[in-house]
């Protein structure tokens, strides 16, 4: 084996850690908290980005770009938003440094101090909102829907690469709206693109659901989220919508005068997801031996591996190869063709098995007697030899397929791993195990807040889709008309 | 006319600052000298990112994101470095924010200081470089072509939008290399690579060469640029790629050992473009109508306008626009249909003149009778009446006329404000009308220094292509062997 990982028996979390490292995906950098996404996981960062930013234009959205400064003042202006966000804001007071006489070091020049602090955005509704007060007056200027790309920092004190880090790369979505009903449609109608691309691409079954008032976004009316279930039986929330009101059309004084000439606050939404996606991704999917990647997000689509002893040899499997490699480009597939000399065949199984290719060739002199090909994929590690006349179509059917079966994997897992509980003793037990866990609640942040002291299980959702049914909160005993979903959570 | 600009030969500068502001491309921010990038500008913004994009990873670079901040230490490495940006840093010192028990207001926690401050990056060569002794040990971890599309901050006093912003976006590379010789072909690639673009692109003619020691960046052995001229006179400095020796490996302890087994120092490269990008491309086209785009860059290259009186009108004009833009569309072209009807045709005319979209269709009852089309172009704003049938081929022909059109006409007004002076007096008068001055000059900083005191005038650069030619420095009368180019710059 090339790089040696903890296996997720062994320390589940120290696998994650040795396979984002060992994977080239990302490390921690020399400022605290603070990542470098390697080209190998930005690779995987920007395919996710493409296919996010297709579905945001196809839905309507036009993308812009908002200061990465926020005066402190502004954050202040909505009350329950700074008190979510003024914990772990970086703040610039200085805008110079200067050589100090004295000891000739570079210091932070006392004489260039800010007037106002400025704060690095943790997330852009305050200044957004300040700049749609000039860009909204009329219904005829709404609504508004617009997308930024862009960094943020929230400074964490416990981080952990893609899954929490000081600062992230992310979407963000603020859209202005005429009328509340609109603007629930936005915050539904993206909870939905982002379901559909996670299922979709990142191979990963979601549950869309509304969060309670203890989780809800520090500025909401109501935040949806999607929740997916990692290997360790623990939640990730992978995205979130929320309906902000007219909360910060409010705070920031943004009105439109509507149809009938009357002035009305503007109705708002925001919605992001995160570099956090690639944590998501690779604790759901891969496995001892490295990344599991979706075939339609992996960077190498598939690798080919000479097989020979003399370099007579290698010529005509090269030639060969190239005669597949071109077929699989004209059907759009990514191939890299490995004949590097300094590294043997086993090696280079494991380093590609280590990066999640999906599809392994290996093509020796036996094989081309033949007429065939030995196919490794990378979901279930079986081999097959076949054909190489068309194998072009084969190849494209298996990436298919390998889409499909990640996909139901992690869905079986998923089913395998949720438990409808009635009791708290249950409750207590099925967290044992971990994994979602439907069961009745009284409704209460207090009763929330109690659960999460007791077992530090948070709920995850009200999933959207649910039935209706007569219970008593597993806590408190008292009545409740739906179940709801707790899990213990990244 | 629907939003009223100054005209270039009124005052050129806020022409400019009209144009950017009143065509929906950019605004000032609240925040001291950011800018807010519009949705319309964001789009110009999006097509350049995608095509350098494309440039370099065909040239074998890939991406990746390294942190926002920088340690202040880092940045006292490179001396030269630091002289050059310690001025303009913004400066992160704390970590927190918390409600004043006294006055209740929200204030920066005076606990919560960083050990250390935290730069916000104006470049990233000094945290790159600290990353990249990690990743390189030998000669075959060479050569690293890495690429970031990124925001940095350079705390300028002056600002102007696009052209000159405290923070702006850009892509920076930064590669490392095993000999001197490999790292001064990569500088000269990417400037070759940024030229391409800007003229095949952009439509706007370059200059390529060298820096002289003044203009350098700060820790470079040698920095090459492409010069635009813009249609006052001033140059612009449009892309740079600097060659930075062993600097920024000796700085920070980057050694490999190369194939014999020996430690060497690792050479480096850093090369970028900005959205200053964006500044040109509005300079150097645009007239007192508004934006002049180049179709390759143009978010929608065709607009339909329908003429008509009545509402059944309407519906025919559509049911025929339907039919064009099915054409255009399957020919890669990006059209916008305006049936909007609150606003005249008239409005409409100027409203898309302002917004530079290439090519505007009008079409009315009388065109239906007669299988016409009125056809008005951008650049030339002339009209003309042509057959419906084939249209879609008339335009794109149409589009590729434009382009060149745009890219000629730039040519040819930088070749009559280009001019050869031989003494001073030449030279001061040929500043007053502004362009590119090819002058001898004796090599020193100081006569350069003199110079620039003197008239404002710099070297724009030494350029690559040059006839070796026996002269004397327009301003010391010492002996010279080329002219170089100065010029009142941006």
């Amino acid at each position: 084996m090339a790089k040696e990982l903890t296996t997720r028996s062994e320390n589940y979390s120290q696998w994650y850690q040795d396979l984002v490292i060992k994977a080239d995906l990302a490390e921690n950098s020399a400022v605290r908290g603070c990542m470098v996404i390697k080209p190998y996981g930005y690779a995987i960062w920007e395919k996710m980005q493409a296919q996010l930013d297709k579905m945001f234009k196809e839905t309507g959205h036009v993308n812009a770009y908002f200061p990465l400064f926020i005066p402190k003042s502004f954050f202040s202006k909505e009350a329950s938003h700074v008190e979510g966000f003024a914990k772990e804001c970086a703040v610039v007071t200085h805008y110079r440094l200067k050589t100090d006489e004295e000891s000739g070091e570079i210091i932070v020049d006392p004489d260039a101090k800010l007037e106002e602090e400025l704060i690095i955005r943790p997330t852009s509704e305050t200044i957004i909102w300040n700049t749609y007060r000039n860009w909204i007056h009329s219904y005829r200027d709404l609504p508004l829907l617009i997308n930024q790309w862009a960094n943020v920092v929230r400074w964490e004190m416990r981080t952990r690469l893609f899954l929490r880090t000081a600062e992230f790369l992310w979407q963000e979505g603020h859209t202005a709206h005429a009328t509340m009903r609109e603007a629930i449609e936005e915050t539904e109608k993206i909870i939905n693109v982002y379901a559909s691309f996670v299922e979709n691409f990142m191979a990963l079954p979601v549950i869309k659901g509304i969060k309670s008032a203890n989780e809800r976004f520090a500025g909401a009316i109501e935040t949806y989220s999607i929740e997916a279930l990692m290997q360790d039986g623990k939640a990730l929330q992978s995205g979130t919508s929320h309906f902000l009101g007219q909360n910060f059309a409010k705070a920031f004084d943004v009105k439109f005068s509507n149809k009938e000439g009357k002035e009305e606050y503007v109705w708002a939404t925001s919605w992001g997801v995160s570099t956090r996606l690639m944590g998501a991704l690779v604790m759901a999917h891969s496995d001892d031996n490295g990344l599991v990647l979706p075939p339609k997000l992996a960077p190498i689509q598939v690798v080919i591996i000479p097989i020979y002893q003399k370099n007579e040899q290698l010529e005509v499997i090269s030639a060969k190869v190239d005669e597949i490699i071109a077929k699989l480009k004209a059907k759009g597939i990514t191939v890299k063709y490995d004949d590097g000399d300094n590294k043997k065949p086993g090696w280079k199984f494991a380093e590609y098995e280590l990066k999640g290719v999906p599809v392994r060739l290996a093509l020796g002199p036996r094989d081309l007697e033949n007429g065939t090909v030995e196919i490794a994929r990378r979901d279930t590690l079986q081999k097959s030899v076949v054909p190489l006349e068309g194998v072009e179509n084969y190849i494209e059917n298996l990436l298919e397929d390998i889409q499909n079966n990640i996909f139901d994997k992690a869905f079986e897992f998923r089913r395998q791993n949720s438990i409808k509980v009635d009791t708290w003793d249950e409750f207590k037990e099925a967290l044992k195990k971990g994994g979602f866990i439907l069961a009745h609640w009284d409704g209460t942040p207090e009763t929330e807040e109690m659960i999460k002291t007791e077992t530090k299980a948070t709920i995850r959702c009200l999933p959207l889709e649910y039935e209706e049914e007569e219970g008593v909160c597993i806590y408190s005993g008292k009545p409740s008309k739906r179940r709801v979903i707790f899990a213990l959570a990244y």
